[in-house]
């Protein structure tokens, strides 16, 4: 038996964290073993490399070792976590995953699509998500949700939530392509309720985790 | 007007960074203007990726992960140390560069050689030394050394330190088989005395800068 390998995907305050925990109990209420993790930073090595990214210090960190460092996180996540984890038969679901740089790394930041498909390919040895649930929203509005947070938490906000606007527009520009060229993005319209977003995601798991497992 | 870019390699404890120190020294008296530099971890990101690298609780660190972070650490180098001090036309002196990698998670750790070039390119946008000195020992001497150095600073020896023998034997093999590959890689033979070892970098520099400055 294999695992099925669902990823959460969308802007910052898109509301993905939420998600994962009611898909979670949702699935362990229909039987399923689920793991939930993220990216980056759910490993011991993963953590290191997340300080590294986030660090609102390190402003002369470059593209390209910013997106390498990406992929390198995303190895160790990958062959530490993920693959054990499918194939002890387990539903993985993940806050981010290789769509989050094609749209962070390479629609923002304008680095080589090509390039990153190569090292995404190379980082995961070629796992896929068998379900990617895009949660779509005006980074105008979730932005002042995410910023709300740091600021109860009275942290200082990281590297990525101090980039401009327009930044985080070409994010969500980038991850509605990927959504047209990718059958496995079911686009979600995250501007709804808690509810009605965790309702619109359960329609998709009926319809997605049945055909899947009968493929 | 164009820079210089040397590298020295070879297995740890083979007295790389000594010559830096006096290629340096011997190059300034002839007026040239020269930046030391080594790998990973001369920029402030390159030392928070050593750190990970190197540490020797990280012995979970999966070996594809490994090499992403040494490549990450390399692009930050590239971008921002090396490419713009070559710029201003300075001579450049680099303990460790792209053949380290290609010799320890190639040859020693058993990683595919085409993937490692690759990356090596993605890396380093194709910016190869004009010369490099492999500084050649059997690592059974120069290991001996390497590890009195770290008890006298009562240090507990890094990661690659570590490793066994047949580890470090792989190694030399790989930069041995880089040096019949490559023209711009000259081999010395490290087991002679400092100033021995310095004279015949010496003579090979009056031969290829002068010899290279007029291609």
């Amino acid at each position: 038996m294999k695992g099925y390998f669902i990823t959460l995907e969308g802007v910052e305050g898109s509301g993905k964290s939420t998600q994962v925990r009611l898909i979670k109990e949702y699935l362990e209420s229909l039987g399923y073993k689920v793991v939930t993790t993220f990216e980056p930073g759910d490993t011991e090595v993963g953590k290191e490399i997340r300080k590294i990214l986030l660090s609102p210090d390190n402003t002369e960190l470059v593209s390209r070792a910013e997106l390498l460092l990406y992929v390198a996180e995303r190895a160790q996540h990958v062959f530490e976590l993920l693959k054990p984890s499918l194939e002890e038969g387990k539903i993985i679901i993940s806050d981010r995953y290789t769509d989050a740089t094609l749209a962070y790394q390479g629609y923002a930041r304008g680095l080589d699509q090509n390039l990153i498909e190569e090292l995404n390919t190379i980082a995961t040895e070629g796992l896929e998500p068998d379900l990617t649930l895009l949660l779509d929203i005006d980074p105008q509005i979730s932005l002042r949700r995410a910023k709300q947070v740091t600021a109860e938490n009275s942290s200082k906000g990281d590297r990525i939530e101090a980039e401009k606007i327009s930044f985080h527009q070409r994010v969500r520009k980038g991850y509605l392509d990927l959504a047209k060229r990718e059958e496995r993005i079911e686009l979600i319209d995250a501007n709804q309720s808690i509810d009605n977003i965790f309702n619109s995601i359960k329609t998709i798991l009926q319809k997605r985790l049945i055909k899947d497992e009968n493929r």
